[in-house]
């Protein structure tokens, strides 16, 4: 067995606010060999999503994330798509393309358990951490099962440009919503517009957030797909129509707070309006998973849901294109390129 | 027709925060006769209820309600049982005893559409306004349809002796969950453990609430069925369960507020948790009422529901009632006994 490099990037210290690059540290190390059931992976692709910065908080201020912190030296946790090195699991061998949980780092075996066979043919693979991976399955579950988006609805999504949002705008274009886009910047809200189909948008960074409601959604909003939370999400409850369902899915607003935010209740909007407000995790509708990917990979070949991926070179940039997704500096799906794609089909 | 005296209760000024009796009139007019369609109707019970607060407001500040607000010199809305003088309408006929929208008033015509027959062999008459009324229906939709309760729930209640609360948590019972009462003092308290048979109750006026539920409710809380929003709602969020539902049925701490409450948003607690957050009004389940009111009235006759009436006698102390009511000064259903009933029947 020849001796092999992995870079892998760890926790030095909890952020308290925003993540800065000293909060990382990036080593090389010998990669470890695999055990019984494990897979030798090699990144190609990983993955930087919001959600990451939870698990870099240990305090309980914010209550108990629904997935473990990470501990100080921690490598971080994350998605990637890399290419099987070597395979001590019947299911695996060597050249297999997979997404898995390898996190932030190149070379390091994973239980098979945790792997999912990626079809190179189908699509490029790096779909496989966006649109065709656990952000287009959270856009699928959230609108179609938490949100119940139904033809006529009138839908909004804040972050629309981005991983999640983007999907979840255009599955409700496809489902027969009327869908306004709150996004940050005037390009992203053109590309939502122009390129996604969305009917609207709101530049959360420029325009009056409540009046623009009251122009766009005249009789109120059926379904809220939230990303950010804060005081976007409070100016939108006074805009819930009776029955809307608000989807919980994400709060990169909050993220970097050291205190809770308060803000009004929403519960007496829920009240007025026999409203709903649910959270989730895409991970609940794990047993529904082969069928919604279906359906998606269906809806991206067919050309009826497009994607924009935002690609940043080179593993030690990882820390820094993170920092800058929760500024919202990216513009689609914000993926790191480690090495070179053998597929070339990006 | 002989002339007769309708007395009645208006608004006469809006309240600010708490409610006072110069904020009402009272007056003796001539009782109107009933047109093409309507019953006259006079009032052997009436109905106290905490949503009438919500009716006396006019600003927007907390958003628009379910129902429209009352103006100022309309009488006071609300739910009596009474009995038909005189019958404009082929369903009904003088004698009859029907649960109607009068409001504070003892003697006025009403759209036969608006009323419904009661029958006076199967319960006491006043179970209308209550068990077998708005509030019962309430507890009964609340916990099965929107807090989907299960065998083996934890389940919370506050509010918990009063009219909606009492109730939610006997069915709660029968359904097999476990149920722990907040309630106001401590013989509210033993009558939720003693006499309904909760599993426990915390006394929010004495204990603490956070440590209480964690004591109680060791793995978190299933369900929670609010009916006084306020601070008890910040602190449940914080022991709610992988999957609970927040059943948001009222918010009796909040009504007599000037401004809305700032709090921590309840989002991250649902988003952590996938947990559900939902407002209703009982009206939304006005097509299942019949068969729910059918079980209802099994579980009365049977004994496995109990209820406790707070009944006051004449009708000019309906304001004072009312002002008492929202400060928990009622210990179960307050009812104002307008005449006497002729069925002798509480």
């Amino acid at each position: 067995m020849i001796v092999m490099d992995n870079i892998r990037i760890l926790l030095k210290e909890r952020p308290v606010t925003e993540p800065e690059l000293g909060h990382f540290m990036v080593e090389t190390v010998e990669a470890c060999i695999p055990k019984d059931g494990e897979i030798l992976v090699s990144t190609i692709y990983l993955s930087v999503d919001p959600y990451m910065r939870g698990r870099m908080r240990d305090t309980d201020i914010f209550g108990k994330s629904y997935a473990p912190s990470l501990e100080i030296g921690d490598v971080i946790v994350g998605a990637v798509v890399g290419e099987v090195i070597e395979s001590k699991d019947p299911h695996y061998k060597a050249g297999d393309i997979v997404e898995t949980k390898l996190g932030w780092q190149t070379l390091a075996p994973i239980s098979a358990n945790l792997a999912r066979k990626i079809t190179p043919s189908l699509a490029p693979i790096s779909t496989a951490l966006g649109i065709l991976g656990m952000p287009g399955l959270t856009a699928y579950h959230g609108l179609l099962d938490i949100g119940q988006a139904r033809a006529g609805d009138c839908v909004v999504i804040s972050a629309a440009s981005g991983a999640v949002g983007a999907v979840a705008g255009q599955i409700a274009k496809l489902k027969g919503c009327r869908v306004l886009g709150i996004a940050g910047s005037e390009e992203k809200c053109d590309y939502i517009v122009n390129d996604l189909d969305f009917n609207a948008a709101i530049n959360h960074r420029k325009d009056d957030i409540d009046s623009a409601l009251t122009e766009h959604c005249q009789d109120g909003i059926d379904v809220y797909f939230d990303n950010v939370g804060g005081s976007i999400l409070d100016t939108v409850m006074n805009h819930v129509r009776d029955g809307a369902r608000i989807v919980i899915c994400g709060m990169i607003s909050e993220y970097n707070l050291t205190n809770p935010e308060v803000a009004v209740r929403p519960t007496r909007a829920l009240l007025n309006h026999s409203a709903r407000m649910e959270g989730f995790v895409v991970s609940d509708f794990a047993e529904l998973m082969d069928e919604s990917l279906a359906q998606m990979a269906k809806w991206v070949s067919s050309g009826q849901l497009k994607y924009r991926e935002d690609i940043i070179t080179g593993i030690e940039n990882t820390p820094s294109a993170f920092i800058g997704l929760l500024r919202g500096d990216n513009f689609g799906k914000r993926i790191i390129q480690v090495r070179d794609n053998p597929f070339n089909d990006v």
